[in-house]
């Protein structure tokens, strides 16, 4: 997507060495576009712990990009476990995100089928290469499937924009191109709909203020930023025509792991008869799980994000760190949600629509049933 | 209640001057703790408006001693009509608090049965004194009956503490004294019973992270801060025993206004068999309105409370101002929302607890009962 009017993707390889990777370093925005170089894994675990890339595909195509990087540091004496242990290492630095074991566990079968290190290490790289592509590939196709829900709510609005709220940053940020939930409002957008987007701050990490946003008033979308709190009003008073998230985690059975606080936007869409939507490309999909609820295992994170907050000061116009609660304030901070299938209108996966219960979804991935 | 082990109220006539009302400011609050000196009716609408002072209870004594220094200066031969002016510009500093129309014409009325003008000013501080005190034994009022609740909850719960989860801030400082959601968590602790409480940033303004914090550490009251997303995530996972509300006003059908995001968690209340409470003294009723969501003016604040944040800067320790969005980030804040009576499972008043629904309020308010 468009940044000042360049094309970038959030991941590729560097142009001038192909040894090493470069993201866009996402702590930094939307105050200032910087990039970054991965030269390690350890680097790559590193953007994915501290979150300089973050987002469900995103952390797939890094984990991936991160393994090429292993294949090169690996021993040739001890590549096998070397790779393993790298492996291990990334699969480690964000638990709730299904994409990232997903990646890295694809990128150890590929390369385990190169006979030589040479040739290990070559389809390391366009196995990485490869992730991406279909990431944005796939993302592109969510933008397809959800701009026909888009045009149907339109064509009912008599030419008034549709009002779509999003939670959290599941835009082009969040993956290699396009995103998840912001695909459809981009190709809605780009094809002369007229969308406008209620984006939720989402604390603790405010990724809506700082990231949609960004990412939004870039590509030119009308947007306005709310607080978390707001959504039950905007939907009680029919200012929403469609809620329009990502995932982090998806069961067979159509529950839906995403940011804190997904799961009270649910209800209230349930409560005010708008519809629910998730996008998610099928790497999303944990087909083992059954019970999301039970079963999707969630990250605790530092309660320091809670207590603190992060933003350019007015007056100095320096990045600073600020709190708003008494000192030595005690804070817990679980990063997802579960949102049971029973609140999901509909999934958007790259392969098309379908109900949020495992007969729809099997419909979608035949390949997935189980004999 | 106790600011280092010193009782305060909110609002109070000076020792030394009863020409100055006093409050605490608590814009400054939690990084320090000042009083200021209100002298005029204007006075008294900038600390209203400002917000230096505010809350459902604290909002009404404000206005009657806002009303009790507009006596001072209403002129000998217009009082009348500067007192009436007074009153307007009183009222319409904030929309949505139901206890400031109720003050401010609880004061007209009874300054009227003065006499002279002498006496209507003698009649005009013992009235907002009266406002004062009642309020104060209202919300003692409601913290015996709210204990009953907890009491019978810990009972359940073999020593564990009962968790509460409230939102925003309908503390001590939200009125002249205990505070109405808090009032029920005081008496309980004050009595022995273990609780602990989860505490909702509340977003935009903080109240919760800022005001019900600091007043539950001064208090020596064990608690959390969560951001307003985590409400879901607690109740899903067993982690709420029960939710316990304030509100700015209640139709007498029991729909509730209170602070943003309100409705959410009683959204997420109900999703989970989660009592949700709500506490309030009986000035907070308006009993002109059968429909919240159709009838309370919710009132709209300006978009720098959310495209800002205020709090101390961790490094230079100065109170700073910070932007997370872009900048020119357009935004919307509405500062309340309306909790459907359905929602909720009691309202706890100073005449204590009843069902909300108008049945069981008028039971409580039979003077309210229409031939």
């Amino acid at each position: 997507m468009k940044v000042e009017n360049t094309s970038y993707r959030t991941i590729w390889l560097s142009e001038t060495d192909d040894r090493v990777v470069r993201i866009i370093n996402q702590l930094a925005l939307p105050h200032s576009f910087e990039t970054l170089d991965l030269r390690s894994v350890e680097d790559a675990c590193v953007a994915i712990e501290e979150m300089q890339v973050r987002g469900a595909g995103l952390i797939g195509a890094t984990a991936g990009f991160g393994m090429y990087l292993a294949s090169l540091q690996a021993g040739n004496e001890t590549f096998v476990q070397d790779l393993e242990h790298y492996a291990e290492k990334l699969k480690s630095t964000r638990p709730t995100a299904s994409n990232l074991a997903w990646a890295v566990d694809r990128m150890l079968t590929k390369i385990s089928l190169g006979e030589t290190k040479t040739e290990k290490r070559a389809v390391a790289k366009s196995e990485a290469q490869c992730i991406a592509d279909e990431d944005a590939d796939f993302c592109r196709k969510i933008g397809e499937h959800g701009k026909a829900i888009i045009a149907e709510i339109s064509a009912q609005k008599a030419g008034a924009a549709v009002n779509v709220l999003t939670h959290c940053n599941a835009g082009w940020l969040a993956f290699v191109d396009y995103g998840s939930a912001t695909a459809p409002i981009y190709a809605a957008h780009d094809s002369g709909i007229k969308v406008h987007v209620w984006v939720d701050e989402t604390r603790p990490r405010n990724q809506g203020a700082s990231l949609t946003c960004w990412e939004l008033g870039q590509h030119g979308v009308p947007h306005t930023l709310v607080t978390d709190n707001l959504g039950g009003y905007l939907m009680q008073h029919g200012l929403v025509d469609m809620v329009l998230v990502g995932t982090d985690r998806t069961t067979r059975t159509g529950d839906v792991a995403n940011k804190i606080g997904t799961y009270l936007k649910a209800l209230a869409a349930k409560d005010n008869g708008v519809p629910f939507y998730v996008a998610l490309p099928s790497s999303t999909f944990d087909f083992e799980m059954r019970d999301g609820l039970k079963e999707i295992p969630i990250e605790e994170r530092s309660p320091d994000e809670v207590t603190l907050v992060t933003g350019l000061a007015k007056t100095s116009g320096e990045v600073t760190t600020i709190r708003s609660c008494p000192p030595g304030t005690k804070a817990k901070n679980w990063g997802f949600d579960v949102t049971p299938a029973r609140l999901i209108n509909k999934l958007i996966c790259e392969r098309g629509v379908c109900d949020a219960n495992e007969e729809a979804i099997l419909d979608l991935f035949p390949e997935k049933q189980k004999k």
